[in-house]
């Protein structure tokens, strides 16, 4: 058998992440640890009368075969939100609808990266681009980053070393996930100017950027840039519910035209049945007003938890963590001394979870760093979380 | 950009199956090219009565992320319909739900395959399969197949030369697309014995498999060799509605472990709506009787198509199809002088419409074929569509 797996097989061992998980699901745990939206969010009854209209009026469409890049009404659909809340001049042929942004990030990581190709990206990173990068071989390289997003003067350096091999760079430039930080319009220009300058692609992951409970957003880096080096993707995943794995891809049309034959030899089409439902979703309008329900949800936990950690977490030199402006994650860095990794067995003593900060690293460090996730708890286990949390960190302090 | 695209966007050009269906779509045209079911036969109204009483009783289950292997109790009720139904000794761990077979062919060949690997199959074979396994530069070799399937004897040469080579043999073993055939019961345990001989694993393609009109069933390939060797895939695609992109892999858990971990980078899960909404359509009894439904339809239908043409095709020594006893697709074979590439546009000026047969061989030959769909057109549609289409060859031949 070991003769017939692929090497993508050989490279894709279980991740010490799986087995964390394993441990988290223990009768009891606070799990700080998912990335789940909360379920009393899911608009229940709006899907409901939503399908029920949709089977008698548009029930062929739905459950037949369709578009490789999506049904053509629901991309012209998407064009029209992004044009309005986003200022992107596009049109309906710059999409490709996806099986949720996961999707997203394999067809981009089948359409340019050959084993050995080059991926910049921030310390920290999300996982599970880490992963898809890795199994398809990329030599992913992490760029430092602070609370202004990714540092584009160690980027500049990087870039004067490697540029002519790196094909992409990945940021998640709102609320991050993992740091919930979100980069400056001064970083995303840069950005801009270095992608254009070294002839390469921004992959610009967007899932949370929506979920905004307090400040002004910065344009959009698919905005300032403009198609032709920008691809972008987004989620319905945290704006509707993510049962339906529905995502989409914004990009020039010469990607998209290539990406399409690429998706047709991976599931030939996104579901049509699923993309009815975010389509009549977004016309009725229960799309805005069901954002503005989840920032508040949202919101309110996000402030319950910074509170909590105010109140609980001690205070000694190098602890830390982020207060992000929206979004489902923040970040926490310890003294360097202190291990998570390691502190994570724990806190799963203590019954609270959350995810190695090492896990986000492409380089394999911030091993002193966790995520913590504020959307899926309540508010009550919120407190109670924090405070076994803070206890199994006072109890690491030198 | 051309130094930025992968060598899978390279290799994956716009193929002349793309274009020709823009022809197709033309007003007037009758269309056998397409692989659709039937949209009368989607169960509208069961789909909206489960849909209902699911967003009542497990509506945060349904609209959740979920395992990346499946629900567990879809899982559950699949086993115990492929039990039932065929006999597999198989549990849920032998199962990864997939957004429809064509992401399960994905899955198999990011598994299996590295560029160069050699896969045997038949000639002709499913044009989807052999775009996948392009993708990922497999090296493709043809096997000669006749009214029982692959010629296990010319198989055996090929094996002889290049076994320790070949990783996979792909198969269609039930009313195979393109040709309608179905293995004989000696060639698929021929088959096992030498996937034994030579350790390499057979791909079991089976979407039609449950869409018998008429004779008997041989053993499906995986209950004759058990799941160490075997690998099968199923869709609902052609028993619900393909709108849904639901289907299934049943393989040996060393190989549903493997790719779990590989499924989560390339979607990280199959919409757990989508399965709960087919689980309720097994567990409540609709399956086994819509399936009689669909099977009552295309045998109609193929009848049909039968009658239709015996009556109007021309009779020329080299002309003939075949008699499928069941699935979606009949195969013509015209006299070897007449080109059905180029005949093709003949058609399309006759208002009607085939898939070239060249398009399902690995080895680019087969110009004297087509593929035929009975699923899809009405009765009438049939009978109009073969008499242009019979003009047509008639106007070919010498």
């Amino acid at each position: 058998m070991k003769r017939l797996f692929s090497s993508v097989t050989d490279r894709t061992k279980s991740s010490i992440i799986r087995e964390l998980l394993k441990l988290i699901n223990r009768q009891g745990v606070i799990s700080f640890a998912g990335g789940l939206p909360a379920p009393d969010t899911f608009p229940v009854a709006l899907i409901q009368s939503i399908i029920a209209d949709l089977l008698k009026t548009n029930a062929v469409t739905a459950l037949q075969y369709g578009p490789t890049s999506g049904l053509e009404e629901f991309r012209h659909e998407l064009c029209l939100m992004l044009r309005a809340r986003e200022g992107l001049d596009i049109s309906a042929d710059n999409i490709i609808v996806t099986a949720s942004s996961q999707q997203g990030l394999d067809l981009i990581s089948r359409s340019f990266i050959d084993k050995g190709d080059r991926i910049v990206m921030e310390l920290p990173s999300y996982i599970g681009a880490i992963q898809v990068f890795h199994s398809y071989g990329a030599d992913m390289i992490g760029i430092k980053s602070d609370g202004e997003g990714i540092d584009t003067g160690h980027l500049e350096k990087v870039l004067a070393r490697y540029g002519k091999r790196t094909k992409l760079m990945y940021v998640v430039p709102d609320f991050q996930n993992p740091s919930g930080l979100t980069m400056s319009v001064e970083r995303r220009s840069r950005l801009v100017a270095l992608a254009e300058k070294y002839g390469m692609l921004i992959v610009e992951d967007s899932p949370y950027r929506q979920l905004r409970f307090e400040g002004t957003a910065p344009e959009m880096i698919h905005r300032i840039a403009g198609s032709d080096n920008v691809i972008s993707l987004f989620t319905f995943s945290k704006t509707l519910a993510p049962g339906f794995r529905l995502g989409y891809i914004v990009a020039s049309k010469k990607i998209t035209g290539a990406m399409t034959i690429i998706k047709q030899s991976m599931d030939l089409c996104t579901s049509p049945f699923n993309q009815l439902i975010a389509m009549e979703f977004i016309r009725r309008g229960y799309y805005d007003a069901h954002i503005d329900l989840i920032i508040n949800k949202y919101r309110n936990k996000r402030d319950v938890m910074l509170e909590s950690l105010e109140k609980f977490m001690p205070r000694t030199e190098g602890l830390y963590w982020t207060r992000p402006e929206g979004g489902l994650f923040l970040w926490v860095v310890l003294p360097e001394y202190i291990d998570a990794d390691r502190m994570f067995y724990q806190a799963i003593e203590k019954n609270v979870a959350y995810v190695i900060g090492s896990a986000f690293h492409c380089n394999n460090k911030g091993r002193n760093t966790f995520r913590m996730n504020f959307s899926y708890s309540s508010e009550d286990e919120i407190q109670e979380g924090i405070k076994r949390l803070a206890q199994v960190v006072r109890s690491n302090i030198r």
